[in-house]
């Protein structure tokens, strides 16, 4: 029976004890966590959705021939590159954070198409293995993390030239029914709400790299796995009780460190294994894939464009020509977030494999966009917001007797708004710009499916200098070229 | 027979005996005019763009059932309004500059929607006549301007609140056999390299404004017309002779101010008359099509950016990292650009005519951006350029006996590079940064189609605030929603 | 016997018996207090440099013939002025947080001018009242805090148009010996750290607002008051024991509400009381001088470019070109913002009464700059300091037995560095773009002494559109003038 | 007799027989030359102002004990700094444009300590050989010309590494009286105006580049030298007579190209031959006097901002509060720019020489703005003009008696205002972000003083990232520095 609802996949996590470490302490049921807990409502979410507006959040597999979750889809069609953008912009204004189920996402559709392509240059099984694994997911409806970013050490310095050779993760063994991998990855998202978690390589390898050349799906129960919990600001509001300070009670992403402690990995879970010219490729392809998946962001966008209007509206300046013009900077900002990921989408293309994948132009174009704007929607949000974004007591100072009446007569915005209401927008506000979802909404923008630095990169190998140069030519008439002639 | 070729649409402007000003004289064959030719060529291109690559110039139209022009075609699906901006992109590659046929092809698919509105509230047949019109225009494959925006005086005042009625064009006769306009148009690009122009109201009109609130076709022959050219930067340099001090001597755009002095329309070719409440609509929708159409300016900023590479490898530091930073920053805003353009036309939507509406909001976040990145552009490419860009002598200077050796010596580059070729580089820098095509480049981008406060204003009446609201109180927990409980 | 040492100070606090609360609680003794320590800290840090950097914290003050700390000088020369910028900046390098003491600095400098203004028009005695208190305030070296910022209520409203009366404070009362305040100062920076507080109004006032036009000086053991602190993003790691998880555990800033609950203030302390009109030339002089002060941004600045550095040379890419670039722009942008605080002070004129004031032009201009480009320079932290900024495991996971060896394995950079101390940096990384000191680099920098729009008023009240037309007006020849002739 | 007016100066450039070419021919005499001319009035600009503000414009000399215009005095005090600055301002609101006297006054306080250092080192008679050619200048108030900008060739490789020898200024003979200059300096700026040029390296030099390390002054009627002038956007619309289409009919900037082909320089106006170890802290020296000079396009930026000022205003707009809001935005960068110029040059400090040298960082940091912030400021202004910036017809369309009427009609904005005024802002609008002047307001602004990586290379080089690191390793606690303790 697959999974159906949010709740079911709540409980569907529960007993796997797993090694779990969060500030300093080992845990022992994630689920029942205060500050795990609202990272697993987060992708409940993407279940939820799939109910609640299947048009957007589910697809018919001809993989399983079944409604499938969307998030493990394999795109067959350019509709379906654009439909999970709009999945994405809507689960980001309905959490308001990250719903970590991304990353398998765009990990499934990369690896379709490069396995295909592997298979095809070196007579490799690949894509086969792919295809049962993921219909197997398909058919469970289970939630798949992708875990890319190594731990790196030196960044100046190959896989292979690392003073230690764990600090990428690496083939240990090659053993007749498996392979043992060792090592880390860091900046995992969600990794303990998956079920499963595809590991990729995380950046060009050459020749002397090839252990490092690996992919494989394995369980996150597998044995040798630790996660080691990533503090976000403001994370033990969530062990304060109460629902307001936290600014957004019910949601948060979710980042960890996996260590691979010679870990077992049967051979069907293997999608590469030393092809290390093909490595390249697939960090390319998902990056692509995954890049544009940050059009989630415009949702948290919408729900900031919203409390900062509402904080206004609260503080009687809803009218003020200076307010309306900073909310339609936020607006245009964010719609052209949107803009990027959507024309990514739109501008598929089918893959040999038959899946469709993103311009990867665009996609570069988006991403970098939203390295950059999410600070400046930001920064105008807590210009709306007023000074008490950084100043505002605690919500036990308006539960204490004394303090409460204090704070009731002195925060009072204009007439008919309740203080509490006004207090509860702030702190979204901050939530958002300096608190726990700071680190989705902004951090998680520069760094996430690569730093700025990353799309630079590659909107250079795509900007076509040499295209753009003739025309130049062409027009200035070097070369005694076609604009020499003045008629 | 229609008009095939470029050379074919040059001779189909001779002879025509229009009312031209240009410098204070009246000029006799605007064809031959060495400062009118460059917008003539530019138009040019776009028939000969229609042979080269039929599947991006040319579309079948269902209305006259041939293969016409795309600039006349009337959009019958999504892939309709995405190939638009595919050959407006390519024809600023080509050109350089604003090649003026885009304005008659927004004014033909917005005014196919609202004259069908019209029609349907009012029981006119200005749809039937706009059809006809436009299957005409198909047939022989004609030049449409529009003239959409008026002078103004004051423009704190409507029309009618002016202290000459005439700063607005206006009905001034209402005849048995048709209307008689008086006024004039502003800004008109293209005007004279046009066949027919369509007359449009250009702002939200109220009652009072009735005489205002006219839509209608006209030949540029029509007596009563008298055109009185825009001065651009550097205009008069291809009056100099030689083709490299123009920096692009072939192309170049054009604006005219077209004035109305008591001009005849019959009524077969009047598509609006007083309909006071449509006048709005018809300017939103032609503004969503219009400011999408920017994404011409991406094929202005490939030379752009071809331009600056190509400088900067004669200037022998293409390698340098801050210069290749600097282009990558440039095919970024570039490609910025471009996202929103076209997805606001793979986001489009059928109207109740059948033709196909960009996204709205798309479109003006689209034309805000171009506002903006042009001249981050334009600056970046004269960083690139070096000073010589600001203090390069003439080719004259160049063919002078006594200076030609020295300047050949001494502006050399890197080796390999022509002085000559290095000149014209620099040449066609200054031309879209300072000289003829920045006007099209810089100023048009951010006037034409309305001016950035006219997208701020649609950007905020299409950002759903009350949306976005909502979207964080339930996140925030005000009035006690979703989000007060914690898991 | 004066106060000297940062330690007499903070022993100078102990046994006030203040009615303070913190996060629901009333607490016993604040500098006990983990939570509020750091910001005693951190005006400890303002006693230190006087005895560490005499020429820099202390001057020698006329009034008192005394040589004494700089915060409580009324500046005699341009060089005070400059000099109190540059004690600034430093202090902001030794603290890394606002350090508090500035409000009472440009309180008692703004009081200086105007009160001598209001007795020359009004015959009061307010002047010389200043002084004694200034002189007692010297001789005892105590810190002045400043409460100008009320708590507004509705923001369209002035004072006397609220629906509650008490939303700005006020004079309720006027007896023989004193007045009685009532109402409530949001925002008030370091109040609970200060020996003394100097009210002030917050806005233009009208007649109908006489009883809001009061300033005066009270200590912050008058009865009546009571201070409920402001939350700060992180503020509870403070109480988690470690010193690394804080990010700066020395130090922080502190901002609390003070609620007047009838607070009598005999009238020697009284610098204001119903002249109305001066209480826009007392905000605009004190708000000239403070936002200037934000200079002390700059040094957060400094030590936040040094992080960013450091980070980078621990990641092994210090000498990446992308990376040193924008260590240069981080600077670029943090001497821009020093710039015009410095060069406000530099062009410090002298007033009627003898002191000096900083120009206002360059003062609104220094701090609508310091509401931009922190943000900027955050952002670029962050992308320097890579993605462990936003989920790094905490130092108890560091301590703990089974975790600490995976951590000290997986979280090295480049060798020779300690993955404590790289811990650490991303640690301050954190606390200063999300973290509890975020909120005096990032909020306080956009609406400590004044929201953007309030420098934009003052921006456009300076501007001297006037002149600058007339200018225009005699380039372009208008209305005949000077350039109309050619040589 | 020194030369004392405006007027007296433009005679003394006549009848020098310079070898001038422009457009192609040799022109007899540039005084009288339409496109020179305005160019010349400038600089007189800065003998006019020298007799109606002395106080600004002029200084008494220690060196030749008279009082001498500004632009010749070497500074003896901080406030001789300042004074430069605030003069340049105000000559750039006279004058709009580019005075061209700034390099000559730079030039002479750079070589003022480094001529001393130089000498101290080697035991050279440059220092005084120096200031008998500044008495000499001061004693007849003389132009001073600066000749840095070689032509550079191929920009990676060093001088002495080029394949033509002359790609830099070169020494190509010593001689007992003298020795003897080839190559060429390029974007001299106002070389035809001056009197007198001193020639300076513009670069770092290494042991194998000494006879490129020469500096020495000649006057500009020396035998061999030519001088090609740069064209400038707009150029000849000064050939057109009329005084509107210009913009700014009086006054322009001129940048050409000097040969110098086997030029005799005497020995006692050399200041520098081979010491190429002092060629670097030279044009260090001279860049940090220089980029700060660039205060003057302050001047140029109020110019523009009263021009957009106006032209809202006839346009009826000047209320709308977006309009208020670009000309606070344009205000607001304008006086950053000021900002960092002036807080360099209050920042100055004595050199062993005895004049004062301005704060290197700051300065460039004030000519990094201006590389950025005119850009924005002409966007801005363009956006208040309208469309017609981009689209007037010419003055000539207005005398034409069929057109003009019709323009006087159709042109008018608010009632009240002239259109030929009208007309007027617009083309100075024009002329200052397109035409003529944008060459100086924006290209120079670029490239004067150095390109903007020029620039980041000097801030990186102040940016004292060590002292910097120190201070985060402190408040991190890295190393176990001090805050590692709680209290």
């Amino acid at each position: 029976m697959p999974i159906n609802t949010g709740a079911e996949y709540i409980e569907s996590l529960r007993g796997r004890n797993l090694r779990v470490f969060l500030l300093g302490e080992r845990i022992e049921e994630p689920v029942d966590h205060p500050i795990v807990r609202p990272s697993i409502n987060a992708v409940a979410a993407t279940y939820d959705l799939a109910n609640q507006q299947p048009e957007l959040a589910t697809a018919t597999s001809s993989l399983s021939g079944r409604t499938v979750n969307r998030f493990l889809h394999v795109t067959e069609s350019v509709d379906d590159v654009v439909l999970q953008n709009r999945m994405q912009r809507r689960l980001g204004q309905l959490t308001g954070t990250c719903f970590q189920r991304c990353v398998g996402m765009d990990a499934i559709n990369a690896l379709h198409s490069i396995t295909f392509e592997i298979d095809r240059a070196h007579g490799t099984p690949y894509h086969q293995r792919l295809l049962s694994f993921v219909r197997r997911m398909q058919e469970e409806n289970l939630v798949i993390g992708g875990a890319m970013t190594d731990v790196k050490g030196d960044r100046s310095k190959a896989p292979s030239q690392q003073s230690d050779a764990d600090l990428f993760v690496r083939v240990v063994e090659r053993r007749e029914d498996g392979l043992v991998l060792r090592g880390a990855k860091a900046h995992q998202t969600g990794c303990l709400n998956s079920h499963w978690i595809i590991v990729m390589p995380g950046m060009r390898l050459g020749p002397a790299d090839r252990d490092y050349a690996v992919s494989c799906a394995l369980p996150v129960t597998q044995p040798g796995l630790t996660y080691i919990y990533g503090r976000q600001s403001c994370d033990t509001r969530s062990l304060e009780g109460g629902t307001m300070d936290a600014g957004n009670a019910m949601f948060s992403g979710q980042e960890a460190i996996i260590v691979f402690d010679d870990v077992f990995v049967p051979w069907d879970h293997v999608f590469l294994d030393g092809e290390t010219e093909h490595a390249a490729p697939l960090v390319d392809r998902f990056a692509s894939y995954h890049r544009r998946s940050y059009v989630c962001k415009t949702g948290l966008g919408d729900v900031l464009i919203g409390a900062a209007a509402l904080v206004a509206d609260y503080n009687g300046v809803a009218t003020a020509s200076h307010v309306k013009d900073k909310l339609v900077e936020m607006t245009h900002l964010n719609e052209t977030l949107f803009a990027a990921g959507i024309a990514a989408s739109h501008e598929s293309r089918p893959t040999p494999s038959g899946n469709f994948q993103p311009d990867g132009l665009l996609a570069n174009v988006c991403k970098h966009n939203v390295t950059r704007f999410p600070f400046e929607i930001a920064r105008l949000a807590q210009d709306l917001a007023g000074g008490f974004v950084g100043t505002l007591p605690s919500e036990k100072d308006l539960a204490n007797a004394e303090t409460g009446p204090i704070l009731r007569k002195y925060l009072k915005g204009r007439d008919g708004v309740r203080v509490e209401d006004r207090m509860r927008v702030l702190r979204l506000i901050e939530n958002m710009t300096m608190g726990r979802n700071a680190v989705g909404y902004l951090t998680e923008s520069l760094h996430g499916a690569g730093s700025p630095q990353a799309q630079r990169v590659q909107i250079a190998r795509q900007s076509n200098l040499a295209e753009k140069k003739e025309l130049a030519k062409r027009l200035a008439g070097v070369d005694g070229s076609a604009a020499s002639r003045r008629d």
